[in-house]
């Protein structure tokens, strides 16, 4: 495709992506594609000669736009907010046409120095110590990956240039709770650690907090019994119930084994922005690592996850490749990103944020955060003066866990006479919601009970949309549903 | 930003984009960029207020092109081919304005469905048998990473679920060679497995391929010394002079141990597109897993890795993440990326390749495929004909490995009689090529020496700029420079 058969096309699907993020909000927020059903409207043999653009922009219409999930839509409230700002679009764009390659300063100082500048933007905007240096990673399940694989490395004294994990004497243990996300066991397993190295440390039956005095058992027991502990990961607003672990008892207790501790704020981290809201950060600046997402809450387009480090030389002799192939006169004087984590090539993904901050501008994105925590806390009000519902957890930031108890579900003592029948209940009323393509929400266990998640924060949703969504719940709920 | 907002300014953006790529080819290949020189041109406070569109686009002019080397210029040659086709910019536009989320299936059915689609069109384009099912990665480096924690939890039996590697009773080792991509001994360090278990197996010294009999030998001195044979990376192109692993005798000596096989063919796998290069691949149906990059010499904008394997379930088994919160109805009927790969969360890469194939067409990017291996065995015989000029490696694919002896180098008995003067040449004459900006390409040690690596597949690189490059390489080695 030469560049002017690019602009004519490029212009159009412009246009497209402007009219396609009008209508969002008039599409159904749930995808109600069938297993199937989009890949058998697209398979098909390989294409051989190149067919018209107009034939792709005709497949996107019919088929993929209905295939996707409207996480841009003013009523989604699933999952957690992934926004796509269209101000970071642009910067992708820009890094897409341009086409540079990322693997050593020297295949694109820009690159890798836009970097340095946008992720010590981030670094201000957060109020978070100057020693903390970041790099740019696709998911936070990967920077946690690499918090780990740092966490071992230290442990072990890096062990990796010599026998490796294998080699080592003692088991090394990683300490979580079971409200950490997903990524963090899968974290602690890919890097050898073992299940059974992993302790899931209790939590406050409020809160949902890890508990820093059990934390502190656990480690002891594992000392008296050979092991070594390696990594505390503490969240810092969990998926589930935007739980905060209490980082600066954590750091301290940590201190005393010398054991790493990652911070995962992937979806709470953009709160950092707000002041007010750093007293649920306290401590932080003496963790090791730390991680979240701008490509959550704040906006920008997937994939944009910060992981921050204090220890640079430590990170980069874990991570370290020099081939010949690769070496420049400037190695001792430039930043090698390629050294900061797994992948050797990288997109320019500094551009997303650049572009996004500044056009945007941070002032407009506090705002916004500031009306989704707002919107949070009235739903929270609502559902705690509404007859039959209640809270599930603090609302600290944005999401409101809640459930619903049917007048027929209470015994006489106020106790749930049936768990199972409520489980099905809150499990029926999501759906009837979600069925409805105005909006969609989550359904999650929390202490093995089915509760529904409402994660308010798509930049589009305002406080009607909260005010819909509350109404449809109630709506979804009534007996002769 | 609103859609119409980011209308106006994506029309702009989709014209510098054009305008930009027609005169990539007049500006420096390499980019002549001082270290901290971009980062002082746009360093500052973080941006509090919205800042004009046309404020970006000055910088990008400004610092950001000059700031980056020119892997689209036809006078590119440096490291490998990393082309960003137009018609897959298209693509990744349409990805990014989607803005879509792939966590599960349902998040985004479509996401999930494409891929299926994009990665069977390539395993059939590729002439792979049809039980490989492909995934989209980042880089081949995380791939490759993938591919070692597969082996290690196949040889552990699933050892993560339990004590992970730390709980293994023997050390178990991993196997390469030393012209192995630097991404292969990162991964297997990254892996737990530990320098000392990597064995960096003996090549061929005309074409430097792994020879099978010591991959053999290797292993039965780890069986007898009490270690287990756990994977076998057989590299096809490596990076430096684009060697071939024989993978049909290595998955034969891996089998006899039940190794893993990976298949790291990052840059070469474009090759199998097309037929008179499959030999090249022979046995590669035998292998557990094969990586290559389409963003690589196919042209796909980057980061498109493929990553193949035959035994989904043991991956998804080693992957796996299940919270409440990203079950679905339809879990057992689709296909759930997450469990693929490391990262949960993933951008809709597919339209990447979809775009790229469907408008570009499979016939015409093997037409430009062997445009460059005829371009590179040009080269090769140019290079084989000049007096002091010399060929280090087979010209398999389109990589060429060259080096110029001047005669005072040379003693009498024809050998060179001062090897780090060689060096120094070497190095010299590449800069002075490089330095012109006319051209770029890579230095790279072999056996230890310098050798100059000319790497031909951008895709607007014509004879004309081979031939060019030709001249200007005869002209930086003459002696009054």
């Amino acid at each position: 495709m030469t560049p002017e058969e690019f602009r004519a096309a490029a212009h159009e699907l412009v246009d497209w992506i402007a009219d396609f993020r009008l209508r969002v909000p008039d599409l159904p927020v749930r995808s109600e594609a069938e297993p199937g059903e989009v890949r058998t409207a697209l398979a098909g043999p390989p294409p051989e000669r190149p067919e018209p653009f107009a034939a792709l922009m005709d497949d996107l219409d019919r088929v993929v736009v209905p295939g996707i999930t409207q996480i841009q839509s003013p009523g989604y409230f699933a999952w957690f907010p992934s926004n796509a700002a269209l101000a970071s679009v642009l910067g992708d764009m820009a890094s897409s046409g341009l086409g540079a390659l990322g693997i050593t300063w020297q295949s694109a100082p820009a690159l890798t120095e836009l970097e340095e500048v946008v992720t010590e933007w981030l670094r201000e905007l957060c109020g978070l110590a100057p020693e903390w240096r970041g790099a740019i990673h696709d998911t936070a399940s990967t920077a946690c990956l690499v918090a780990m694989l740092a966490a071992r490395e230290r442990a072990t004294g890096l062990g990796e240039t010599r026998g490796g994990l294998q080699a080592e004497p003692a088991p090394l243990v990683v300490y979580a709770t079971a409200q950490a996300h997903s990524s963090v066991p899968k974290a602690v397993l890919l890097a050898g650690f073992g299940r059974e190295n992993l302790r899931l440390v209790d939590v406050d039956p409020v809160t949902y907090a890890m508990d820093p005095g059990s934390l502190r058992a656990a480690m002891a027991a594992d000392v008296a019994a050979g092991r070594r502990p390696a990594a505390v990961v503490a969240s810092i607003g969990t998926t589930g119930t935007t739980a905060v672990d209490p980082v600066a008892e954590i750091v301290t207790v940590a201190a005393e084994h010398g054991a790493w501790v990652h911070v995962d704020a992937a979806m709470a981290g953009s709160a950092m922005l707000l002041p007010e809201c750093r007293h649920l950060f306290a401590g932080v600046d003496g963790a090791d690592s730390l991680s979240w997402n701008p490509h959550k809450w704040l906006g920008t387009v997937l994939d944009t996850s910060l992981l921050y480090v204090r220890d640079v030389a430590h990170l980069t002799a874990v991570m370290s490749t020099n081939p010949s192939y690769l070496r420049s006169a400037v190695d001792g004087e430039v930043t090698q990103y390629k050294d900061w984590g797994i992948p050797l090539g990288r997109r320019f993904r500094a551009l997303k944020l650049w572009f996004h901050l500044r056009l945007d501008g941070a002032e407009a994105i506090r705002a916004r955060l500031r009306r989704d925590l707002d919107n949070a806390r009235w739903l929270a009000g609502e559902v705690e003066a509404e007859p039959g519902w209640e809270l599930l957890a603090p609302v600290t930031l944005q999401t409101v866990c809640l459930r619903h108890v049917p007048a027929e579900l209470v015994g006489t003592d106020g106790s749930v006479t049936d768990l199972d029948a409520l489980d099905a209940h809150t499990l029926g009323w999501v759906e009837r919601v979600n069925a409805s393509g105005r909006a969609f929400l989550t359904a999650a266990l929390l202490e093995g009970r089915w509760m529904a998640r409402v994660s308010i924060g798509a930049e589009p949703t305002e406080r009607g949309d909260v005010e819909a969504l509350w109404t449809l719940a109630r709506e979804a709920v009534a007996p002769h549903r």
